[in-house]
């Protein structure tokens, strides 16, 4: 199956860094992907960050990674904020709210969900549920169902965006991953198709099925969010399981990058 | 169809008062239904409150009501609880509590969920999911959508219920309506058998279908969280649909407690 590729596509949270720290031996694993000159996108549906305070943090950490590089689910619900004309109703963390500085947000006829702590109690969920229930349309950044705190696993808002879904009969529009829109429009911003890309992530659904049913190999890291035994149900199977990122990029540059 | 019947099971809030008022005529309706010596129950869904604090609320908005002809969701929650030795972490509102007392929660092995403003946060609900995921049984008091508050509809338990369920892949145990044993339950108290019963209530599919499906006739009203259409995608149809209360009680006693 070894075949060249073009692309990597690499998760952030679970994946390179847990909050404030790296995952061990990631900071040189990514140094030695970017000398094989393959092109990278970080992708991410970390929505409680903007894409400058992400980068910000990334570059705190120690990583070297150009703000350009990353891909955020916030990106994508801007986009289609924007070309729908909505003007949403925001669960979403207020770091997060800097990327819709130039939405209206008055008079709401959407509802936007994110990964958003503060927002998640009684009367933000009965204010969405009743502008859902006037038929304004649910737009899930993503639907996680939790992901990794420092101290153990923190519930993600594909609970809150199910039980928004519950209780109104609607059914959320999903921008983030892991939608193949998601996948392949961060492709198109390094001119690759999915069958020259890799994905690897930490969270067996959303980064590496999603990669997956969307044309890319997947590669599933054991960090993170992971679990032992995810792999078991996964459909389609991960392409390889790496113990983390190190073993993953050295993975890749094995298979795939290796001059021949 | 016109039958004798022996009991009727009546809903509380949203069909005889909304928060800390009657339904215009609940209270003389009440009155009248009483008269025919029909047995009564009212079997509610309401965990923000124990039976004793629903009751005194009852008793101070004009209704002739005795504590023990109230059947709640708490009662068969404590019941389940007892019988598996459960230890549950409880999202219930404080003032339920109180039915909980004599049961052990310390070291959680279940989840237990009412309806819990107070609880329904992203700590409350990250802690209920750790618990799920080593395991243990996820419990619901009931699964509501919403329900109606005096400022407009709020969201019911069942939302949170469900975004549990969604994270963690593990299905509740439901004990209120719309459960058949719920309903069996309440009219075993009465000595009656579920085709002598008809029960009233504003939720079309927790009153209204869920006693249809355990054998009962079904009267919906149109006051509390009814709104327009809901009986449309009924399955099965209400046996009748009724403005109010009122209107209800007078259909039952014209058409199944006439004397002939």
């Amino acid at each position: 199956m070894a075949r060249r590729i073009a692309a990597v596509l690499i998760d952030l949270s679970g994946t390179i860094h847990i909050e404030d720290a790296a995952i061990p031996g990631a900071i040189q694993a990514l140094k030695k992907l970017r000398s094989s000159n393959v092109k990278i996108k970080f992708v991410t549906n970390t929505t409680k960050e903007s894409k400058r305070v992400l980068h910000d943090r990334l570059v705190r950490i120690g990583f070297t990674i150009d703000k350009e590089e990353i891909f955020t689910s916030l990106s994508a619900a801007h986009r289609l904020i924007e070309s729908r004309k909505l003007r949403p109703y925001m669960l979403i963390a207020d770091a997060a709210k800097e990327e819709f500085q130039d939405i209206d947000t008055k008079d709401p006829n959407a509802v936007l969900v994110g990964l958003a702590p503060e927002c998640f109690d009684y009367e933000h969920m009965t204010k969405a549920m009743r502008i859902l229930l006037d038929g304004a349309p649910l737009i899930a950044i993503h639907k996680s169902r939790y992901y990794k705190r420092q101290d153990g696993l923190a519930i993600g808002p594909g609970a809150f965006v199910t039980g928004l879904e519950y209780s109104t009969g609607c059914k959320a529009e999903v921008v983030g991953k892991p939608e193949s829109s998601f996948f392949h429009t961060a492709l198109e911003e390094l001119g690759c198709s999915a069958s020259e890309a890799v994905m690897i992530g930490d969270d067996v659904r959303d980064d590496v099925c999603g990669a997956m049913k969307a044309g890319l190999q997947g590669v599933l890291v054991r960090t993170g969010k992971y679990r032992p035994g995810d792999e078991t149900n996964a459909e389609p199977r991960p392409t390889f399981i790496a113990e983390d990122f190190t073993h993953a990029v050295d993975y890749i540059m094995e298979n795939y990058l290796r001059m021949v």
